[in-house]
């Protein structure tokens, strides 16, 4: 493993990372890969320490995947689920954080609608915080895993095309990705409806595309985003049906990326949405692969924090 | 404890299990009754092993009896709660267990409304499957730990005769208790009103009584099913009062049982409903007998299931 | 630590404790107070026993932080969630709580609306009971958590004056606290309206006053209870305002007390309305510590009754 040690307390987004955390977060995590395939599928590194799962939006994939991630490192985990929560009683997030962070737990896992919430909480709190997802804002881990899986594929994260497909705008796993593969110096496309994908994404370096064959022309990486029908539809495209017809990805439309592409997709899919169904279940698909590094991934950040914490309070304090 | 060996990779229900099966299951269940007395509540077994409870439809019970089971053979036990879950937003129950079958869990206890769909997650599954309740069909560990129950107070599960009172129609523990004793070799009797209880329970080797003297004549088991009230009043019968008259067990009606006769019940009960309160808590019911004894078949199949996993995945895959 | 030895096999309040039970309690719970300050905040004295958190309230923070003691103390912890319990389906609570036990747990922790229920369990089940808060009755490890507060502060619990100001008719946080220093030979007053604050608090030991400024004079501690905006105003208060007017706590007020007054609050708190935002941020508030100490007294709770549980279950029986 690299010789390069981890310096940030906290993981609150892919912008501040450089890249070096990156490939040490890879490497760590790559090491724990083999970890969840093994018989007894544990081993001591957090043991005795608390993660605190904190989170203000459903996700049962991600709260599980964390969950897990810190059992396998044989760390305490707690559910603090917000709908039961204190904060139902008008408390705010500051003294809901400060109220926990007075059991001493080590590191809070927070999912929040509020973008910078979780850099918010690096204000004040004195545990290592992880963002696992803040409003439109970033969603670290997603980003990392994708990573992972990349260079699991490709044998490196750099010198390559990823062309990311749908609703750019409210996506906090477009967003995180973008940063990295822009970080690794890797050419990134983004494409969608004009009203999903503002030009705005030029400036962090992304090319924009609204037609999809001229998106994935060449692409390494075909990266498809979830449909929100529930709330996109209506607002920002006719019906999803239209959407489909010009933003799903075909095994047809597929032929125009490189003959060695891979097909991602954060899930759940809305299979024949935003996805072919048969392209979903191909082998050109390695979306299962992500969820799966999803464990080593956070595995890593958690356990690379759990180096920061043992610095010494006021080392820690100037935040990440 | 017997030679024979666990063959199966999955716990379904009681009709594809071999009557040496289900030996084995009650004699490792009677090792295990032991360590919930002991001390120290914990036996290594499954250390590193993760078990997920995957529950779509609620029940207290049945998830913490697996979940205290999961922990004290040391495994790590995670609730992935339906209701919160992903399923929600439109993803398909196959994709919501690939999904989760990505995190490399070793074991899955499914609970859900649809028959069949334990079955159904072993043709595409790699981890261990077990049924905690499905539908109408079966509810495998309940008659497993009725069995064991059974067996501590005559010695035996055969030679013995049954008889199953209420809604034989929908209850998944009727049917797996059924196929256990005709297994077995035992005698059973099932009773309740013509709409609870067709015919084509005579197919599956049940005697079939519409009156509660008669079908207890002799009996060494009564097990009383719970009134689901709010089901069934009003459609299958004509009240709960009425029902009561006529299928309620009492003091006096027990008499025509065997002298030796044990009163059993799923639970929870209803009191004063389906069984008489003074009976329920007489010397003659086994029901907090058959909670403890959950425990402990529990572990056994979590702990038989274990050694399969450890076969290599393509002689798996063929499924139980 | 003292050669007194804890006898009880419940806590269910502080009322029917000695105070050598207390101080038991709080020097037990000054050695956990580091346990979870180490860098491996964890011990094995409760390894392989099964405690079980039976919350019929919501309660994140109280559940959250026994869980964490009981998981620092390596137990198995169960979260048995009411709303998700067989008591919907009608069982009765001595059911629902027979059936739990029937698991073999070790500890029971208790939280329901109805006074004097974790009492009513103790009468049936052989589990210890902890009272985790029943109704306006007690809190006792709330009291207990706030003595360890007052012990680290002053260097002793004995020979104070407290004050504690709000609602105190509804609060078992304020009865077990009434009990805790009169039992110390503490000068107890209580604050509030008089509809808040019936005169029979008196025959408790406690002083009444409806003026703030008389009711804090010459204070070592001041013990703001929580404003239920939802539940009294306007039944009991005319507004929250008007309530805040009389009975907030501000610095100029707190001048009345003794200079090396310290504040208290159970949380969460409402800023601004019972207490003043800057009091509650400033050095005389202890309300974080309090949080602290609450995993400590947990800790301690749990473990003292574990060593009544090593006695046989018919010394066990006659009870608290």
């Amino acid at each position: 493993m690299s010789k390069y040690q981890f310096k940030k307390n906290h993981l609150l987004g892919i912008e501040n990372l450089d890249p070096e955390d990156i490939d040490l977060i890879l490497e760590t995590a790559e090491s724990f890969v083999e970890v969840s395939t093994r018989n007894i599928k544990k081993v001591p590194a957090l043991k005795g320490k608390t993660v605190v799962n904190l989170f203000f939006e459903n996700s049962t994939r991600t709260r599980s995947s964390f969950e897990i991630a810190a059992k396998r490192l044989s760390a305490d985990l707690i559910n603090f689920n917000s709908s039961v929560s204190s904060l139902k009683k008008g408390e705010s997030l500051k003294d809901t954080v400060l109220t926990l962070e007075a059991m001493n737990p080590n590191i809070i896992v927070i999912r929040h609608s509020a973008s910078g919430s979780p850099y918010y909480l690096t204000t004040f709190a004195k545990s290592s915080i992880v963002n696992a997802g803040d409003g439109f804002h970033e969603h670290p881990t997603q980003a990392l895993l994708d990573a992972l899986t990349i260079k699991q594929v490709f044998g490196t994260i750099r010198g390559l095309k990823i062309t990311i497909v749908g609703d750019i705008l409210h996506s906090r796993v477009a967003r995180s990705n973008i940063f990295l593969h822009k970080k690794m110096g890797n050419d990134v496309s983004v494409v969608g409806p004009p009203s999903l994908v503002p030009e705005e994404f030029e400036k962090m370096g992304a090319k924009v595309h609204y037609n999809l064959k001229n998106g994935i022309k060449n692409s390494d990486i075909i990266m498809m985003l979830r449909v929100q029908g529930e709330r996109g539809a209506g607002r920002y495209f006719p019906s999803v049906r239209e959407y489909r017809n010009y933003f799903a990805i075909t095994k047809e439309l597929a032929s125009y990326a490189k003959k060695s592409f891979i097909l991602m997709h954060p899930g759940p899919i809305n299979r024949d949405v935003e996805i072919d169904t048969s392209l979903a279940d191909s082998d050109k698909s390695v979306i299962l692969q992500q969820v799966t590094n999803g464990i080593a991934v956070r595995m890593a950040v958690l356990f690379l924090l759990k180096g920061a914490m043992n610095e010494s309070v006021d080392q820690k304090r100037p935040g990440n």
